[in-house]
């Protein structure tokens, strides 16, 4: 066994290797142990003030998204979200208003100050996305689809990522440095739930991913309470215990009237649940609202 | 197709029967809308209060135990847990001290004035354990042992009932119903993580289990922190989000040196982390201690 | 960094450890090369041969397992499953006849030379059983119920052991090491799917851990493909896959009527059925009918 | 109560149509009852013969890539398959040789009459690909990455679409039907493995998808056994299940050296071991080769 012993020196070696490795990715707080910030029209996502994003699960119309653009800046919001490009899973549901839907984010976000975020599903849409939104969004389904990431990390605009379905938070954070590593550190972390044998929520929040990943990394970190529950009834509470873990930012989708709305409308708040939502929430102390 | 509607009628009849099933259970909050609380020597856990479980993992002798309790003690808690049989992956790890151990806690608790709560596991130690402890802990691997539900549902002494590595919310409320059922109404719902493919942890915290199960059922809801992380550094931020989202309590390992324990050695806390956990959960709202 | 060169060079010597404790395990080929062989009345499980077990999911009444009984014996099969103690997720589902279910099993054995196989929950109730059984099975919801696996290594009796819903194997083989290390060997694994978020069958058939049981240990190797899909359309394909990879024996459910059992109504084979199921697997190599 | 009744029949209409919905699929074998075959340079996937996919992992060399096609071909095989677009978890890991290594795939398919498939990852790439390789490969990472299925829908040439790490079998036909859905029809589905807590494998190989993918659809199905395990020691027992179960055919890796392979070493075959996988396989009925 004295052999083995040598193999197992050997392995060790390489495992050292690897830790080695990770220690050296560009998004290790062991590489840059302060925060990174990112600075979204003056929202600063990362600096300790915890943040709220909140819009539309699609953009489907411009009055559709200016009656929520109007609700949440009255609450003192200013980062709206809005999908253009849906991923869907059958190609005969509802796939989005593309570039269209880029066009209403844009006028709404003109005409009300605010931020806009909105998901991007192809490498060759990057360029030209780029004028009418402020946030890329990459969607959990496109985690790994790593030539958009590539595309996402050579312009210079701040990424939403998501955790992909089933992803690792070793993948997760791989999928982060294939967007540094083109020179695009302005990266948000969106854990938003993963795929489990529990039915009771769509998905399962993993509420420990906040901690590892702000632990791991210097990237900023928010949770999405809409996707991970799938239920309506569970936003409040499980906002509420993003926020006392250290999230820096909370995303839910609202509607003006979820009940006809083309995607997710089961999981969507009216106005009245948004309200109460932000108010329940602004109670808590690092809010920035 | 017309014969279909009427098969479709058919089978929704009898989702309905099941939907009414349901509402039937003894635990269920259609059933008794108000919380249930389960008075442990004066901690009346449900009535809105927020408690803090903690003791080593297994007890290993008086020594051990009683400095666990005068650490707690000082802190202001009353709930004490402790091991005496231990389920093992291994028939050769540590298995626990038995009847030994369940003596050990019972000298400790008269001396220090605390509660303690400690698991069995065969239904034929029911009867005598109860001389000696205060709750009945029911463990992960026996959720589904329903001989043994039926014992702790027989006799009158508060139940802490652990969810199954991989149980589905509702298979977990049925074991609670298995305990009902007999006569037995003193119990305590436990989320302490789920079996899923990530790694990082030991297992996956379900948060958003303790709002579904509260309003699912009236019965209180802890968190065991230790168990559904399996690290010690993330004991304070997610005992934070069980707090924040309404548990009932909370539950975590302490020892008086975990680096020596003849079980969860990582991730058991020691006296001054312990200390550094309750200090900063004690700031929260609805604490008890 | 020479310090981490020494940890990990410590680390590795524990793993060192780790892998020769596993080997020293008594149910592993490294311990004892040569295939183990249960006989159970002259059918030698694990010799080569391929076996069926079938039965009811539950013993009902006299009538009905001696109808499946009769049925099996025409087809040449020699080992009748039936449930006595039926560990059901509700507590107001039918839970077996018990003891009685037992004296049935035995009498129709005894009518039609047939071996018994049937679950026992308590170890309380593993004495009294042995003399109605032929073999003990221990079903998934108790694979770490260590003191039934320790009662159950105690007496002279084959065990049928199941893979715990969501048990690695690891655990799995260590489950079966509690019942060895009693002095009981004749121990049969039974791969019966795993949990998982597809929804698509009942359960998903971890199919590759029949060749990893049969080369980690020297245990005959089954397949319950009835829970392990949960669907009557799938059990000739899925016997075919598990034959095909090496599997020493399949297990399937067979009821004279199905649709009035008491339980499992949706995934019991009726007789036509079952003659068309044992029809098309004798054609295959190493079956023994 | 009544209302509740017709509450549920309504839910009940609208189940009927989601299934109508169902049925209503192009892959659907309700649309469409014959088996679709899949013509590859004259191997008809699908025609009820098993056919087997052998290559390395990634392009290497043009040595490389030949001598595999060498002792493919001496067993008879036709079908190369060759990563040049290489999905890998860190961006500092081998990417492939792109477009360079789909030359090298045709110049050696030309050489020795064979057929290649290659995984395409962008769908900017799939209009050049097609000149270079027989089947466009879309992998797991990428099912649904509905910009590239659409693109593979419209180009006049094979697809095979790989499982996604964790999709459901449901969101896998939907993944096929964004292909046929742009005309494209000529798709073999692959079942690569899922995510589960298991970790003794790679991936938990789902056999079971095999016999409800072609009961679903009308399209060939194939296995993957290298993903699926990542164990050497288990691809000739997991190819045996797929051919057993019903597999159209069997996909694996073969490399000249795997010690020295840029990417997924611990899991290729040398030449010995293929010759010893084919020879075993070979000896299986419907086997074409």
């Amino acid at each position: 066994t004295l052999q083995h012993i040598f193999k197992e020196i050997f392995k060790a070696g390489l495992e050292l290797q690897k830790d080695d490795h990770r220690k050296a990715l560009l998004v290790s707080r062991k590489k840059k142990p302060e925060n990174t910030i990112v600075d979204i029209k003056g929202e600063k996502i990362g600096d300790g003030s915890q943040y709220f994003v909140v819009g539309p699960c699609a953009v489907e119309s411009y009055e559709q998204v200016a009656a929520v653009a109007a609700v949440a800046k009255s609450q003192g919001l200013k980062l709206l979200r809005g999908g253009a490009y849906k991923p869907r899973t059958s190609p005969y549901d509802f796939q989005g208003l593309g570039l269209e839907g880029l066009k209403i984010l844009k006028r709404v976000a003109d005409e009300y100050d605010m931020a806009t975020i909105s998901e991007i599903v192809n490498p060759a849409d990057i360029e030209k996305a780029i004028d009418y939104i402020d946030v890329i969004q990459i969607g959990a389904r496109n985690m790994q689809n790593f030539d958009l990431l590539k595309a996402a990390g050579q312009v210079n605009k701040p990424v939403l990522l998501k955790r992909g379905l089933a992803a690792t938070l070793d993948e997760f954070i791989n999928a982060a440095e294939y967007i540094i590593s083109q020179g695009n550190g302005q990266i948000i972390l969106c854990e938003r739930g993963i795929r489990t044998y529990e039915r009771a929520t769509r998905n399962t929040l993993d509420i420990s991913a906040v901690p590892i990943l702000k632990q791991e990394t210097h990237l900023p970190v928010m949770v999405d309470v809409t996707h991970s529950t799938g239920r309506r009834d569970l936003l409040i509470p499980c906002a509420k215990a993003a926020l006392a873990i250290g999230a820096d930012g909370v995303m839910a989708e609202v509607h003006p009237d979820p009940a006809v709305a083309l995607s997710d409308s089961a999981q969507q708040m009216d106005f009245d649940q948004f309200n109460e939502y932000i108010t329940q929430l602004k109670k808590l102390a690092a809010v920035k609202a």
